[in-house]
């Protein structure tokens, strides 16, 4: 069971800007420290600013920052908003769609998952704070030696 | 979020044999209910014989039909034995993921989506059992008008 690749991104940056909150981070570096294509993830921060998760300042000494404070940013919301549909299985290729239980379960199951999401902030993602940081930096500031 | 076309495909084998229950059934016979490649079915239906959830009955008259009963098939365990791993995002490629709060968060949601699924079994999915043999023998047998 996978999430999309938006999703998984959006989460990325959301932890990415957590970690780094108080200053303005540019795609590029997210991009690097991840070590994804800067292009997928424009789109995906673009979505993130339209929808009032990010907040994004142009200009030369610009970039993007959270929207509001890591503990105000629900992980549930975030993914219902990314994860547009939560269609769990292929059902609208399935000629038994329109008499199938698994639909009735299924709603309930995505409820459940959801529902402990629900009950997490981006700042709970960012226990290990330091340890994120670090680990973010690794790849954008390589050591260059061994 | 997705499950993988495995588990979609070994539930569909379920439903069909479900529906027909006391009956032997073909791989070919379920391939044409569902539109779906014969080739894909044959390895999700071998694998759920080797799991136990479904009997083979070899030669001219034989087929595949349930290993036990439609009540005694739970779906959380069916679900759990297809998408082996079930992660949920791609964290193997991730550099944070050592310190990524959302690996706790993500059992966490996975465990509360199975707790679903394991209060259903087979039958339970069968509640409109003659739609769903209208539905699935449509395919089988198309009906030549129209």
């Amino acid at each position: 069971m996978r999430l999309t690749r938006y999703t998984d991104y959006a989460l990325r940056v959301m932890i990415h800007l957590g970690v780094n909150e108080g200053r303005l981070v540019s795609i590029a570096e997210i991009a690097r420290a991840y070590d994804i294509s800067q292009n997928n993830l424009m789109k995906v921060v673009q979505d993130l600013g339209q929808a009032g998760f990010v907040e994004t300042i142009r200009g030369r000494a610009g970039g993007i920052r959270l929207a509001r404070p890591a503990t105000e940013i629900n992980v549930g919301r975030l993914v219902r908003h990314t994860e547009a549909g939560f269609m769990v299985a292929d059902c609208a290729h399935c000629p038994i769609a329109p008499a199938c239980g698994l639909t009735g379960v299924f709603a309930e199951a995505i409820q459940a998952f959801l529902g402990v999401l629900d009950r997490y902030a981006v700042a709970d993602l960012l226990d290990q704070r330091s340890q994120l940081a670090a680990l973010l930096a690794r790849t954008v500031e390589p050591c260059g030696g061994e």
